[in-house]
């Protein structure tokens, strides 16, 4: 660690762009940030929070100055920004990402910069089910994983720039190839958002149990799902177009365990119930020993004790 | 509300019973409250927190004096200990229950009792990921749902006094039949736990994503999904045992959901996924509306600031 960019400029700030922009300042990784972003609605949040030193719609004005260039936009919309700004970056910026999808989006992205701007993607691994510039903050990505994927060959002065400044936000970096960081993210976030989604959507289609009893009643584990179903729907829409193979992959893994559960439910084998009940509880302690989540009961959700009338 | 009972006798001190436990003495809801255990330990634990005024391992001497007789045992148990402990309950003395499951329930106890003890069964629909009777805590069921199923012809006053008990408790107490409770339950709770377990228990065997990834990269959204399934194993396979008929129902519907989806993902069918995700989002904002969920983002999460070497 150490170096301080000149300039930094974040394109998209919703939760991660706008968390990027405070954690820069607060921990001093950049002399100046930038933020661009085509929403009047979202600049003037942006400007009214104070966290940037220029915020503009403009991507030519907004990136020209940038040594470090930040995309944090739907994973679908990577390709096309990347082209957009290309011939305004300066030679020697970086071009990076917090895509959820590294595969495909190192593809879309790296044909359109010339040779003398280094694409060094990278994916934050932290978040929450809030959207929008409002919904950010500088803390988000302490003591979280950021997975950075380098193209072969990219200059190793620029892996080194992004893995300071991700460091500087408080992040544990780690790099792996862009096909196996799709998998592993498959598994551990893409797959896990599908089937909330998913089993939120079933709750809200049944007509033997009414809405307002799944509401009711959520507290039975249900509540759980809904959070992360909760999450921005244009940028899981990305997600599930561009890492369709993976997702496809472990979705098959995650069905072929579900219909030898449900097996195991009809013919009321409760020897093999018990034993995958308790074979998954070792994982939860890892995660929790890792410092990856909280051990209180519940995730330590405030008590609601008082009833709200 | 308002009747304070002579003698609560509660069997099984986990998560639930010892709750109701610390619950009972903290709003003054019984002179006397004794505890059943057939495990000593457990008993030494019950003794040691001081949460009763006696703590046996017989049921005949725990049962004997109780005006209201609550089972907090695995589903599966409650047949085997509502036959042994009927011959000592006193006449018009009530039993209830906590169970997740009613329909066999209902049909496994009530057989056993003479027809001066009034059989109310009780489902709070309220816990965390913790069990023994280290875990519970008085407020557990403040806010939270209690369904009542009373048994057709089943006495008045008896269902007032179990309604009242749990009001006391802090809980807001619905009826409904046993076989809508065991629907209801199925899809806000059951089939939540099953997914849970079976991601969880997918994510443990990939050969392709080592352990290690998985709990590093688990706040992508996994380790919510761990925390239920780190509940309790033979509560949990009770519950699937005993309600066969309703989480197959659900996981039916589950599953035709997810084929759609996952077809969606594969044809690329972007404004399908988008249709859902913005869907999902309603359910969780009624549920917050509601004061069974916190807004906080990511439940309120304790924020891991600090890197814990």
């Amino acid at each position: 660690m150490g170096t301080v960019l000149h300039t930094v400029a974040i394109v998209g700030l919703g939760l991660i762009g706008s968390s990027i922009a405070r954690g820069a300042r607060t921990y001093g990784l950049a002399d100046r940030v930038v933020a661009v972003d085509r929403d009047e609605a979202v600049l003037d949040r942006v400007r009214a929070l104070g966290i940037a030193d220029l915020a503009t719609s403009s991507l030519a004005d907004g990136v020209t100055e940038a040594d470090l260039v930040i995309l944090c936009v739907p994973v679908g919309a990577i390709g096309a920004v990347a082209a957009e700004l290309a011939p305004h970056l300066k030679p020697g910026a970086i071009l990076s990402d917090v895509g959820s999808v590294k595969g495909s989006v190192v593809a879309a992205a790296a044909s359109h910069l010339k040779p003398e701007n280094p694409f060094v993607p990278a994916h934050p691994v932290a978040g929450t089910e809030y959207s929008g510039p409002d919904s950010g903050f500088a803390t988000l990505f302490q003591n979280r994983w950021c997975i950075i994927t380098p193209p072969e060959g990219v200059d190793d002065g620029a892996v080194a720039t992004v893995t300071a400044f991700w460091e500087g936000l408080g992040a544990i970096v780690e790099t792996m190839t862009p096909e196996h960081h799709d998998l592993v993210l498959a598994i551990t976030s893409h797959v896990p958002h599908l089937i909330a989604y998913n089993i939120v959507g079933t709750a809200a289609d049944l007509e033997t149990v009414t809405q307002s009893e799944v509401i009711k009643f959520s507290a039975g584990g249900f509540r759980d799902f809904t959070r992360i179903a909760a999450s921005d729907p244009t940028m899981w829409r990305d997600v599930f177009l561009t890492n369709k193979e993976a997702v496809l992959e472990m979705l098959g893994r995650f069905n072929e365990d579900l219909s030898a559960l449900t097996k195991a439910i009809r013919w009321g084998d409760g020897d093999a119930l018990f034993e995958l009940f308790t074979r998954t509880r070792a994982i939860r302690k890892g995660i929790v020993a890792m410092g990856q989540e909280t051990a209180e009961p519940d995730f330590g959700r405030a008590r609601l004790d008082a009833k709200s009338d």
